[in-house]
């Protein structure tokens, strides 16, 4: 076992942070603000350091080149095609995240020339294979909430019913049937009724919920199909 | 962003291929034949060439040091502590499969001194932080058999229930109520009656069934939840 020029010496992390705001589900990027790559909105991502842990290392990225930090980042994939980074072999371990957006303010890091949510309609042409991964990551999410509770991190802490049908049809890009969810949803006892209803709206106010804690976890743990 | 010292720049492959055989749930593992870990048992890895993808990698460095090859490997997971691979540091990408036993012949590589099959109650002490990687993998292994089919690659294309509930018991490490896992799995329309019955057996001969591989499909994407 020895270490030649043959041997895979490039190791990297990208981050995506899917947030989610006025029924629109969005991604965060960062336009890069010097080398090769200047210019162009990208994943945020860099190299992991000999001292820090992989998981380390995401949350250290994401916080040094966003602001956004304090987040719970899972392991999503690793990425190691041979073409993937051209011209240097590079093999990148991907993190992603489900946020609030109104809970995070911005701010670009020193290589980053701006920080932005790009709505995942109009994400722009990636370096890298920076598009691939976030397709394969929505993928992953649209399978995801149809067996396992998510939405915790990406609502208020208390929503309406609409609010969550809406966060289910932007990470599944399709329309739902309202009361075929509606009836769905309230048959998991995952929803608390608030006993509260929309302030400020012009509309009739609708009753407000929150997600019982205890049925979220053990439908985390024994996960459920909800079929579209 | 430059290449420093500071870099990881060490990165390898470990295969977790887990098999079934008379009701017994096994691991394999490779003895060690050079270096510093010299006489000790650790799963099949090596590192990654600069030529091949990860998913290549993986297979190359399976079949070179077992003989087991044309198998599916599917990534699991990557592993990068800090103190992970003293004293250098790697982060080790680990790949999964699961196979019929009876379908492989090993044989060790080059740098293999041996190549066996471990019950998975009867794993040894591994080099690196192998033991830790293996146990993720089985708790993995035991959330998914709860949420979509396997076995397809574990049984023999006919096998009986007491097969499969053997399985799932060998996986679960728990014995499971027989009647009502008969039900359970009848109800699921997974399997299909053959329409013969085990041979050469001292006992009463019992029905042999094989997977439904259209329902097999369609529970892969769509899951399902089974409460042990």
């Amino acid at each position: 076992m020895n270490f030649t020029d043959e041997i895979i010496d490039a190791l990297s992390i990208d981050c995506l942070i899917f947030g989610f705001k006025d029924a629109q589900l969005s991604i965060l990027l960062v336009k890069h603000g010097i080398g090769p790559t200047l210019g162009q909105w990208a994943l945020p991502g860099s190299w992991i350091k000999y001292n820090e842990s992989i998981d380390e290392a995401a949350g250290r990225i994401l916080s040094s080149q966003t602001s956004v930090e304090n987040i719970y980042l899972e392991q999503f994939k690793t990425f190691g095609e041979v073409r993937r980074f051209s011209p240097r072999r590079v093999i990148t371990i991907a993190y992603y995240a489900l946020v609030n957006i109104e809970k995070f303010e911005l701010h670009p890091g020193p290589t980053e020339a701006d920080v932005s949510w790009f709505n995942i309609q109009e994400v722009p042409t990636m370096p890298f294979d920076h598009n691939k991964i976030f397709e394969d990551c929505l993928s992953f999410l649209k399978h995801k909430i149809q067996h396992e509770p998510i939405g915790f991190n990406l609502l208020p802490a208390k929503f309406t019913l609409l609010q969550l049908l809406e966060l289910y049809e932007a990470i599944l890009g399709q329309k739902l049937d309202k009361s075929n969810f509606r009836k769905k949803f309230l048959k998991m006892n995952l929803l608390v009724d608030t006993q509260e209803r929309q302030q400020d709206v012009s509309h009739r106010a609708a009753t407000l919920y929150r997600f019982d804690e205890s049925v979220y976890n053990k439908l985390l743990e024994k996960g459920f199909t909800f079929e579209v």
